[in-house]
């Protein structure tokens, strides 16, 4: 028995990477678990990633622009995770409406929505680290100032502020985790546009060289699938993180070319090679980065329990299984 | 002979109060003009403005939001000052999309415009202090976290960061003018959608009594419209500004009260009330605002010249006189 069990939860983007694995412990705890994805080609969606919970949750195909759908499916919810957003930063700057229509626009109908026909809903949202932009300082905690270095920095900054609004103004009760690199099974790994690690790991797999843009130097910090899980039912089962945003991260920070060092000991036959940054990438390029994520471990007592390597060797072996779900669907 | 003349000027929002009021220096100053200007009822155009420069300018109507005119517009403009927005904070709750639009995604694509049909043009966009929020210190400065309270203001900060976005990936040369309380004439009078101020003048010379929310003690700045031109024309005339964002300002900082008592006294009968903040407005106040205007002193020697007096009494002697064309239009 948790606080879950026997209640309405919500997932936008939940055939996603961290909403499927969200929903797998949510059916376990005995709630009632819907799934809105749009599962558009270049998104996270995949109906793979709900293998073995697929007859415990219902799934429904719809787009948070579509606001029409959002109102009626957000009835009735006690929970609202709302996942669903356009992560990939390239993809903002060659095409800005988009970004803006789903991280921005649709995210203020959603609570609109919630206002007028659910204002007892409790809503976690995920953020991102990208609000930061390029660090002052490290690791960068929550008062470090937010200065989005691309276009999905400034509407995912809009689309979290706009769930502090409704929490402030209209008790719509919201907060926000500012999630850094989230890895694991379920993850992207067509392309980089949910994360690098993505297409490293199916270029591992395929045994072609995984590419590092610049000097490998730069710094990060990275959560497994399940600790990000854990730090969204936290929050969602407490009233004291209302209104407020945390930071989410790791304290085993480490630089790209040793990530890539970690790996490839993982893959025989592995290697990864050293390449110019491209022009346009270098351009919203945010440097180092890693978290403090002292707030939430202090009021809600999250912290990642598992290890940089261990959550590598499990991914890994995950995609080596399961490649012919991920690669071309 | 300065450098706008001969120039192509486009002014979004220019038969509004700010746009009408720069749009009569630059004709002046030799500058070919275009207004574009939606006249939306609820909003800030008004062709009586424009008397005596109607000849001299090119009127468009148009409004933002439409993608296709703009694009065409922007075409040939050497300048293109960026003042069309949505105002009113609460029809920015009320409303939150339509902001959205205007505020943020028109913003947008009038930078994708300007990237794809017009790279070389210079923008100055007319931002405002409200992307601050509550200050946590006293007088602001552009370092001054930004947390806004209401859905203008994180529109608006939305689309003030695209436009030093574009300046910064794609060298749209941009800046922001982060505009206090501006007042004058041919500013909104019918209501207080555009600042408090107009409504105050109407009721002063209706003969009823100006309504102060609260204890009257919430400090502000204004600048008399002239000096905000001026500001603006500066900012277009600068390279240094590329970039950056500038807080307009004045030194002469009064309480609600201390305002109202000068306007009382210089009109005949004028009485004031102090009455409870209504809730919705109570809930997106921002307790004492005033600006540290230091930076733009500084780089580009701005400093508002017309006292807050003299401003006040050429603001009510103007609507006197032309009351017939603001009332109702």
């Amino acid at each position: 028995m948790t606080i879950y069990s026997g209640k309405n939860v919500l997932i936008t983007g939940g055939l996603g990477f961290i909403g499927s694995n969200l929903a797998r412990i949510l059916v376990a705890q005995g709630a009632k678990v819907t799934l809105v994805d749009s599962l558009i080609p270049q998104y996270g969606g995949n109906y793979f990633n709900i293998v073995g919970i697929r007859d415990d949750v219902a799934v429904n195909i719809c787009d948070v622009r579509d606001p029409f759908s959002m109102r009626y499916l957000l009835q009735g919810m006690d929970y609202l995770f709302n996942l669903a957003g356009q992560t990939s930063h390239m993809d903002s700057m060659s095409n800005p409406q988009a970004d803006l229509d789903i991280n921005a626009a649709a995210q203020l109908s959603i609570l609109e929505a919630c206002r007028q026909v659910n204002p007892e809903i409790k809503i976690v949202f995920a953020s991102t680290r990208q609000l930061y932009g390029k660090p002052d300082y490290l690791p960068v905690d929550e008062k470090h100032p937010v200065r989005p270095v691309d276009v999905n920095g400034i509407n995912k900054l809009a689309g979290e502020w706009y769930h502090l609004l409704y929490n402030n103004v209209y008790n719509i009760r919201a907060c926000a985790l500012r999630l850094t690199n989230t890895y694991g099974p379920g993850m992207r790994v067509k392309d980089a546009r949910q994360t690098f690690l993505g297409i490293w790991v199916r270029l591992l797999i395929e045994g072609k060289p995984i590419k590092i843009f610049g000097d490998g130097m730069q710094l990060r910090d990275f959560n497994y699938v399940d600790d990000c899980v854990d730090a969204l039912l936290l929050a969602g089962a407490s009233d004291e993180v209302n209104g407020k945003v945390y930071n989410l991260g790791s304290s085993e920070v480490v630089g790209l070319k040793s990530l890539a060092e970690m790996m490839i000991a993982l893959v025989p036959g592995g290697v990864f090679e050293l390449t110019p940054f491209p022009s346009d990438r270098k351009a919203i390029d945010i440097g180092d980065y890693y978290s403090d994520f002292s707030l939430i471990s202090r009021e809600l007592g999250w912290s990642p329990k598992v290890p940089l390597l261990m959550g590598l060797k499990k991914t890994l072996t995950y995609y080596k299984k399961h490649q012919e779900s991920y690669w071309e669907t």
